[in-house]
């Protein structure tokens, strides 16, 4: 059993008031009457929010795919600052974020033999390039990333290397993203290592769309990036199709692709500030960086959107919550969680002061469950917030831990508490990280959802009194991710 | 009231033997009881099918895109007559079809002010190229082709031309489909007329993927052909949001692509002889030409692949029937129904031969509705064949007119009667004319259902006493394509 299901359990013990003996323990986080009913208010007023689709559009119409270390980066970065003044954020400031910029120039393939066709492929983040005028090889394909584990280095040297499986389901809670996203991120250094002269994989998406799937690869210390790239669903089919009828086959794959030095983007920080001066806040955002096949609409623009709506209805209030609400626009979270990383370092020191964090970046549809990762004694505190959400579909699973969020996962790992707000993924993974991650695929109704459940959230969490156990290292075991 | 709705209006009530006074006419055409016992074998047959998906998956996966005039298209015609030939049908022979070839190289384009966005576009068939380099001018948009064909010249020249209407919305009869259509075919050559530099128009496809629809396009006799382009729906939802928040908007496009000469390709005819020797046959089959964007699975490998097996099951049964059975893979259906005329042309003198005609091409998806033009004293066998489908779930309008199919259009013209097997359209559209259309998009189970249908339906025409009216000039006006 996870400690934190076990604090779960306890504390659902001590918010139903069975268990009067077991709570003289420290004193519970409450979240006041007052502050429910204003709740009330804000959930209505979420309702029939049009703020966040009108950033969604503008940072997807105006500006477009936001590549990490993009000329659209900076951007965006301008974008973001500016929409925070104009919406009277009290706080606009930007923070430095350092990584290897990573350029996709050109990208193609195709089957060349037994037969000819052409491939829709997309290169992989760190995907290192062909040589000029592409590579030709025969494939050498595997089932499973534990095949390609098990295979002798003779088996692969100088081939393309295909890992086959798994196919992504559609799930309202993503599960089998994991799955794919593993293949990706650690089969091309296993390749690497091997002597593979490159690495395909079937997308990782649940979708039957030309529309090949994007996201990062890693390549071990020490491993020079081989052309690394993903088949669309279609593409893997039909060489699932050619390779079971003959073989064998060999692949033309032409990727101009690669690391280009270093770059210093920033996370943008917006915050609206807190009738109380002590420095404490809810933490909350989205990232501002977007793979370049699409325009990035719902990884991530509505996150940023639904998360500067809600803390912008907060503003609104008569009167402003006790503590403050601070939005972050991360940077390059696709390439490896970069600006959360940064912000983690950042405020390692004082992470007691943000309260509890909840980030959004799983789209634009509506959020169907809450779980969280917070200290025992603020459980009951997670349960009224729960009780605020509930009349907007959302469940509560008091027994699953909550990070927060991607971005948040590494601030979480060095204390910070944690709010989960999870979105129905079913539609998302059709077109994550494709060309297909476009405005029209947002649905105004559900993206108001999500403004109400995170402006009732953000705000009951800034009016507790008491913490959620934010504190250096706090949470380092919980298993949230 | 259209004739074909008059006749049918009389067949049926003489089907019903409420009007015994009007029987008195030409005898009528019947289906032989004998031959509705083995329809119903070949209808179970029928549902168990291997051999539609056998060669669906063979053509998409050995050659895959089937552009007129490619070289693939040679690949295809030797493949179709390699394949009748080794399933055994009498006889396999080609008749030469001849039509201008035009080519795609290449295609780009993007928004380039007020944003700067790339857009997801695709060349029409018979688009001409921009000029070296592209082509950048303003946006001059439209509403619908209406408001294009009210237009000014002063309004419209030098600018690229874009009509933003219709949508197409998912129907199972595919009803919306004509009227973006005419703005596909109509839009260029009239924009080009007014001294437009180019033409785009929102993609006709019921879809929200980045995969535009192609489709052919004309421009009248003496207009030089105009690049025009479809953008997919996303994209056009993005144009759509640029124009609405901002004028004037500019697009770069880059097509190259054009007319380069005459080709000669063929139809491929693959026959099963009848035991009579009269010379009568049925007519069926498809398209061996596809769009180049996708391998040509369900526009249409897939209608080809349902009529060859549905007359490769009748050709196994201990007898052969009555009739012959002739399947036609058409040239050239995509640019024109070239294929469709000049078997037209080529067999106007005999049409009285070709009993009647039902061809295959709106995808794999189910047979849910038969509709027909036949002599009134036809109706009551149409009405058995109606009664040996239904419980492969296809209803019966027999007051509806039907010319067999797309490539039969021509054929029933000059006088060929027509029974029109109409499939559900509602996933075709989605993929129609895209990169989208591949062998993943065909369901075994439906295609099977296909199968049967075209087995039975082609097997009691076979077998008919009496014909169905094919004569010169007979349903010059019934109204239906």
């Amino acid at each position: 059993m996870r400690l934190a299901s076990l604090f779960a359990g306890l504390s659902a013990l001590l918010a139903t008031g069975l268990a009067p003996a077991f709570a003289a323990g420290p004193a519970a986080t409450t979240i006041p009457d007052r502050a429910l009913a204003t709740a009330e208010t804000l959930r209505a007023q979420g309702l029939k929010d049009d703020l966040a689709w009108t950033l969604t559009e503008d940072l997807t119409t105006s500006i477009g795919p936001r590549l990490a270390g993009s000329a659209n980066d900076l951007k965006a970065r301008e974008w973001m600052a500016a929409r925070f003044r104009a919406l009277g954020f009290d706080t606009v400031r930007t923070e430095p974020v350092s990584y290897p910029k990573w350029v996709r120039r050109s990208e193609s393939g195709a089957i060349v033999a037994p037969v000819a066709q052409t491939l829709a492929l997309t290169a992989l983040g760190n995907s290192g390039p062909t040589p000029k005028g592409g590579l030709t090889a025969e494939v050498a394909a595997f089932a499973s990333l534990e095949a390609l584990q098990a295979a002798t280095d003779a088996a692969v040297r100088g081939k393309i290397v295909y890992v086959a499986n798994p196919r992504m389901s559609v799930r309202v809670d993503g599960a089998d993203y994991g799955k794919g996203s593993r293949v990706r991120s650690r089969g091309p250094s296993l390749a690497a290592q091997k002597g593979a002269a490159a690495f395909v994989l079937r997308s990782v998406g649940s979708d039957n769309n030309r529309t090949p799937h994007t996201g990062v690869t890693s390549f071990a210390d020490g491993v020079t990036p081989i052309p690394a790239a993903a088949l669309s669903n279609p593409d893997a089919d039909l060489l699932d199709t050619v390779l079971r009828r003959s073989a064998p086959v060999s692949l033309r794959l032409d990727l101009d692709c690669g690391l280009e030095g270093e770059y210093t983007g920033a996370n943008v920080i917006g915050e609206i500030s807190g009738r109380d001066d002590a420095g404490e806040y809810v933490l909350t955002g989205g990232h501002l960086d977007s793979w370049d096949l699409g325009t990035g609409a719902i990884d991530d623009a509505s996150g940023i959107a639904i998360t500067t709506a809600a803390a912008h209805l907060i503003a609104q209030l008569p009167e402003r919550p006790r503590r403050s609400i601070r939005v972050v626009a991360f940077a390059n979270e696709e390439a490896g969680l970069y600006g959360g990383k940064a912000y983690a370092e950042n405020h390692r020191a004082e992470i007691a002061k943000a309260v509890i964090g909840a980030e959004s970046d799983a789209g634009a549809d509506r959020i169907v469950k809450l779980t969280a990762t917070v200290k025992p004694s603020a459980r009951g505190a997670i349960d009224r917030i729960a009780a605020a959400l509930a009349p907007l579909g959302v469940t509560y699973d008091a027994a699953a831990p909550g990070s927060g969020g991607s971005d948040l996962s590494a601030v979480h790992a060095v204390g910070m508490a944690g709010l989960s707000l999870h979105q129905d993924t079913s539609r998302y993974f059709e077109w994550h990280h494709t060309a297909n991650d476009t405005l029209d695929k947002v649905d105004i109704e559900q993206l108001r959802q999500n403004v109400a459940v995170y402006a009732v959230a953000l705000y009951l969490a800034a009016e507790a009194e008491g913490d959620f156990g934010s504190a250096p290292g706090a949470f380092a075991k919980d298993g949230a991710n």
